[in-house]
């Protein structure tokens, strides 16, 4: 990447700080050996981790053996549903997730179909916000599990995880709560010890800066889950070799990431509302704004009058500023699934495209962006109309 | 890790080659970008990978379509057996492993009783291989998979996986066949070409001097498989970003070991030899071959008499050299099950060591090595002794 390219797609992923670039370089050079090895070059790759681990949990306020590191968020997910899953398995269960979910939350949902599962799919309200009032008639006392992301990784759109965590053990005790939290981590503040109706949290390295390949998945001790990857490491619930350049890298991203979170949340809050007011100003009526205008500052979706998201991704992609057409995940098929149950207009549901911002983007980066917009959403409005 | 060490544990994980540390350095620098997104960032991460992975595969005589990379050799052993099993649920269906399996497969396959599913254990014969009439006995129509590893990781006991699969599929044409070959990659020749009868087989990069957290799983094209992490990347079998620095240090180091492996081949084996002649030499009736005469150079199994291998393991660890009491993933859990079905006499079955090569293990560390045991092996004895 180039000091020319405009990147605003890192709800997708996100450049790798320095300090963890070399950090990974370091591990990967001197501490080699086996994690789980028991001679002394084996304890010195595992304290390289110990340490880094107990700094990440400090700062979620979990304890180390709740925490289990994973190859990314989609793991973690899939974790999280199939083993809670496969170890509660019993007639007529059912599992509730939202319309907003990631493809790795609601497709392996779906796929628990087949072992019996019965999945219970809850809609958005008129403000985008996950519609309580339908929670609380799809959640009862065969629910196993209810499902939801922190942070929309397609709209922004921001649950408050701590009510409905609330809301779904008040109405069964026995239902584990698990929340996606990979567009969360890093930008919000997680104290999981205020959350003690959460049971399960998901988080991935490469959304926070940090190496792709890693993530974590948060279990709530008692918490009864299957292992995910059988084999004799971490626990019995997942083997594997420990990824130990990866896991410290992981740990280093999230220990700046955190440190910066306060100043970024600002930064960033400021960076979404100019280019709210640029766009609203330079296409009024050909705009319709996706994302809640309470969403993260972090994520703004937006959609475009008669255009084809793809088209207009690419045109911006000639001029070096990439965007998404919805999370990176279903970029190569069509319309997303959380979109189609959103009230978007007609008109403008095939162009929708979604910004996502980190600390280096700035409002210059936002004027060149609106500059081309100008130039590009004409031409390709032209193009669609004819 | 410094030039005083001597690091005989190479089955459990190596040194990573400078060359693939560096691509590692640079591709995290500089194609951060999500290799799913469609804009030119994501498709220049992209590029990155199809190339490497086009080597990779030439290597193994596939088609890149037939590969899926993982999060190591731990997740594709589970791939493979899980996917395998959920693909294909009938009642009283059965899978066939060996009794030398490494614990991602054992484990996971007797984990598959919760759904249904006969585990049968083909053991080993008086020469330390499978015992080909039981694996034809245990087979039946009713087999949906074998598994076995195709070099052991604790004995270093090397399967004839070409006969074994024309067996299997001349007693039941439709039961798969799975290779555990993490121990073989970059060591034996693989031409899958050449292997018409195998269906599946699981690779490691942390073993061939890659980076940890990456491994990869060849699926035979038409194999009924399910997904295994499920989202929306990776043909709908493996979701998750890809992981684009992992990968391609995975793909480079095969490519580099691939050069070297005939070299190296004969390199560990005059080393093997030699290790075995000066241990025969220096404790004749105090040592117990555990390995078969025949096995991979790269791994020699031996027990010592009155010896309990964990205080070895310890003991020669203070003098800086690590070898291993079996496969590092069982190495905080006592006498392997590998170790238990083999015929070893009952005063040497605690004190089994393993000692694992690569490229820059030398005679004059084999010499060290022998030197210290020369000083222990008679005063560990004497503690056990009284």
């Amino acid at each position: 990447m180039t000091n020319k390219e405009i990147y605003f797609d890192n709800a997708a992923s996100t450049y790798i700080y320095d300090e963890v670039v070399q950090h990974i370089n370091k591990i990967n050079t001197e501490f080699f050996a086996n994690p789980s090895s028991t001679h002394l070059a084996g304890i010195s790759s595992f304290e390289q981790i110990k340490k880094m681990k107990e700094n990440f949990c400090e700062i979620l306020h979990i304890k180390p053996s709740s925490l289990i590191f994973t190859s990314g968020g989609a793991e973690s997910n899939n974790f999280a549903i199939k083993s809670v899953a496969f170890a509660n398995m019993l007639k007529s269960y059912n599992i509730v997730i939202s319309s907003y979910e990631h493809p790795s939350v609601m497709n392996t949902a779906y796929y628990l179909e087949k072992f019996g599962f019965e999945i219970r799919v809850c809609h958005l309200n008129e403000f985008g916000h996950l519609d309580l009032d339908m929670l609380k008639k799809l959640v009862d006392n065969n629910t196993i599990l209810v499902s939801t992301a922190h942070v929309c990784s397609e709209t922004g759109s921001v649950t408050d995880i701590k009510k409905i965590s609330d809301i779904i053990k008040a109405i069964n005790r026995k239902c584990y709560y698990h929340v996606d939290a990979v567009q969360s981590l890093g930008k919000f503040p997680i104290n999981l010890s205020m959350y003690n109706n959460i049971d399960l949290m998901s988080f991935s390295s490469h959304k926070i800066h940090g190496p792709k390949g890693v993530g974590a998945l948060y279990i709530k001790p008692k918490v009864k889950i299957d292992p995910f990857i059988i084999g004799s490491q971490s626990a019995g619930l997942r083997a594997g070799t420990l990824n130990t350049s990866g896991i410290c890298g992981f740990c280093l991203a999230l220990s700046i990431i955190d440190k910066n979170r306060e100043s970024n949340y600002i930064k960033t809050q400021i960076l979404r509302k100019y280019l709210i007011d640029e766009l609203n100003s330079a296409f009024s009526d050909d705009i319709f704004l996706v994302s809640p205008m309470d969403g993260s500052p972090y994520i703004l979706n937006i959609a475009f009058r008669s255009i084809k998201s793809e088209v207009l991704l690419n045109a911006l992609s000639q001029k070096s500023i990439y965007v998404s057409s919805g999370s990176a995940c279903n970029s190569k098929t069509g319309i997303s699934k959380t979109l189609k149950t959103m009230n978007i207009p007609k008109d403008f549901i095939e162009g929708a495209i979604r910004i996502s911002f980190c600390d280096l983007n700035t409002t210059d980066e936002v004027d060149i962006f609106i500059e081309n917009l100008r130039e590009l959403i004409p031409m390709l409005q032209l193009f669609v109309r004819r």
